[in-house]
């Protein structure tokens, strides 16, 4: 008998912080533990190497006329630092209140715990279940997913399925779940202006050159119009409008924008022409300065006029977007503006495409979407509804999940996420945790989800 | 006999670091050999405490008909760091090519010594001069002069003269020197601006609210005009303007706009229109962001829409600008300029007026130039031009010495500023040094403006 709770604090106390090379043997432990985990339900196991840290396959294999589902997870985990504001270590699993504390209950041990119970629950049941099953667990997602695409390229065979299922998402509260249907990609430069090859003294030349950080603040400005667009020739060509559907379902969200502003701390929004800020964050692009620094930052004045200055981009992209096309137009602003009397140098960081799934029978779904997606966006639907008393909601989300467009266009298969994390779950935070009640249900959509499956 | 490099040594082997609690003993033992050399020359001493670094006094005194001149210098030095860039130590003086090295060799050291080297000479062959001299001594200018006001408040009487003689600027080279006539006055402010109450992730939240750093590039951007000026209302209104002498005497300083470009390492200026930048460096106010920061500053990217973001903002500012005034313009500006969705703080630093004194027979001479005034300007004309080969330049320099406008505001004195460091003296850098043929030309320099004064 798989006990889901005692299998997740087993799971916890596994140091699997894939960012911080101290962190190997908590790495590897974890991989033994969800290996072993795998084997206890008899799937075959296979561990691919990969240049940092491998990746676990755990495979029910079956005739090739049964459906296929993937299910994806990763179990590596943020650092825990700061350490000293857990109110319990974070791995050493706490139950209170309800919850189960500890690094990665949420993001993503929790999560991939309930489709792995729910996987030994039915297979228990139903040992003859129709259905090849393919866990597909990563041990990068926290550091960007870097070895992903490779595995992708080179295990076509073993991934292609007929969708992919997974929880790495969130909902609003533990009664209201979400199926996330859409989620922003994203494109992050960097840009440096460079004017004299010195700091200068202010006084004895202030008056002869740009200074850098005049001109940074001038290119930023035009990246924005006075109603807050991107002010970027081409940045809104081809992307997905907003359907009607699509705004009364976020409407049921439940939050209002009175309870939004105090959460933010702010006493008003900013947001594009014709759209709240709920839709906003959903369906619109952004390009946000996520940093910026130049000459002298400590305390009091230090008179400079410094030799450089930078400012992070990140723009967020939404459907019909490519991170490359929306870099390039990016780069070309930047350098096209910049002033004469400095230099400008962009490096590009990581990116990813942005991803838009639709449920059936919506104006905008698809007329070549397939039986099976629209079978499991049915069953989804109907099991939260009898489960949390509720039905889901159908919403796109502003975060990016760069993995889930990649898994689109190498094997262009579409997923079902169904979001199990709360906004109270405090992800990459101190004293993150899990809520039982949400987990406990969820294994037993989870399980609805793939009994849909099973059914041709 | 009084050997001026000797004593420059000893002088320089007091380590008098102002800013730096560690170096109070070397503090101590610089006023010491500073009170001690005053008595020698039979000057009577008087060491003024103040909350931080006591001033010193030295005064021959004599009837109140005899003219009076108050000669300035501070007695402190900047930190040596970084020791590992100086090529011998910087409190161990070594001769070298004509170039006393260590630190304060030439900020305030040696120029200082010239005219005690003067002054005792002076003394020397005429005991009884009919001059009476004052040297008030500093130990605070490198910090900015915390206790400057108040002395001059409290000491009118001692320090009630005719004008005031020192050396704490620049000439362009060891055989052009440069009397200086204007000094720009300094605001500084730093503004922060907040949004949200916490950092926030830009993809869930990235389209709802102002970011900070927009708003923040949003204001600074629209401080300057498309041509470069200042563009706050009022920020021009009666500033002194330029005089043809003036531009004419600034065309004789010897370095080529090529040069200047290359000194800087940039490939074009950036001027306000009317001004090349030798002028504009002198003769125009500026407002410089001597540094900006905000989100994350690291390696890499973080997609967070920062909470807060800040400038470090500096006005140099030319004759008949008030500091007050300009701050609150600017004040202003920042705070109507900041768009709603963030708040802004703006905190006051440190600030001087600017200073102007024309010599005489010039068209913008004041009609109510005094007399001794005059006398000494063309004393130290003739002077330089025989004892230096080449007249010396009449100029206004960019850079800010807030004590000259409080000594004019204060007691009404002018100053004479006969700039004895070079560019190539490393001021406030390692192997700072300083030029022992200029040195003793300015001794003679210095006697013949101290004998003019002495002639009624």
């Amino acid at each position: 008998m798989f006990d889901p709770i005692e299998k997740l604090k087993e799971y916890v106390r596994c140091q699997s912080v894939s960012t911080d090379p101290s962190f190997q043997t908590g790495m590897r432990e974890c991989r033994e533990f969800v290996s072993k985990l795998l084997g206890e339900m008899s799937l075959e196991v296979e561990v691919i190497e990969t240049p940092l840290h491998p990746v676990i396959l755990g495979k029910r294999k079956g005739p090739s006329d049964w459906p296929h589902v993937v299910i994806y997870g990763h179990y590596d985990v943020q650092p825990p630092d700061p350490l000293e504001n857990w109110s319990s270590a974070p791995f050493e699993p706490t139950i209170k209140d309800g919850r189960i504390y500890g690094r990665g209950t949420a993001d993503n041990k929790g999560p991939l715990m309930v489709h792995l119970a729910a996987v030994a629950s039915l297979l228990e049941e139903s040992p003859d279940l129709p259905l090849r099953i393919t866990f597909l667990i990563e041990g990068e997602e926290e550091i960007g997913s870097p070895s992903f695409n490779d595995i992708l390229e080179n295990r076509k065979e073993d991934l292609s399925a007929d969708l992919v299922f997974l929880s790495d998402t969130g909902s609003p509260n533990e009664s209201q779940m979400v199926v996330t249907c859409g989620i922003r990609g994203i494109v992050t430069l960097e840009a440096e202006l460079t004017g004299a090859k010195t700091d200068l003294h202010s006084g004895i030349h202030g008056g002869a050159l740009l200074n850098p950080i005049q001109a940074l603040t001038e290119i930023c400005h035009s990246l924005h119009d006075e109603e807050g667009r991107v002010a970027i020739d081409g940045f809104y060509d081809d992307i997905v409008g907003v359907e009607e559907w699509e705004r009364q379902e976020l409407a049921k969200l439940g939050m209002s924008e009175a309870e939004y502003l105090d959460f933010l701390g702010i006493d008003q929004f900013s947001c594009v022409p014709g759209f709240s800020p709920f839709e906003a964050v959903r369906f619109q692009p952004t390009l946000e300065f996520n940093g910026i620094g130049g000459g002298y930052q400590g305390e009091g004045s230090k008179t400079v006029i410094p030799s450089k200055a930078f400012v992070k981009i990140s723009a967020r992209l939404v459907a019909n977007q490519t991170p490359a096309r929306i870099e390039a137009l990016i780069r070309k602003a930047l350098s096209d503006r910049c002033p004469p009397g400095v230099t400008i140098k962009v490096d590009s960081g990581h990116s990813g495409a942005p991803y838009l799934v639709v449920p059936p029978g919506r104006p905008n779904t698809p007329p070549d979407q397939s039986n099976v997606l629209a079978k499991v966006f049915l069953a989804i639907e109907e099991s939260v509804t009898r489960i949390f008393a509720k039905p889901p909601l159908f919403l796109r989300e502003g975060g990016s999940i760069p993995i889930i467009a990649d898994i689109k266009r190498v094997l262009g298969m579409d997923s079902i996420m169904l979001g199990l994390f709360l906004p109270e779950d405090n992800l990459h935070a101190p004293n993150e945790s899990f809520h039982l009640g949400v987990m406990e249900k969820a294994i037993d959509v989870s399980k609805d989800v793939l009994r849909s499956l099973a059914e041709k």
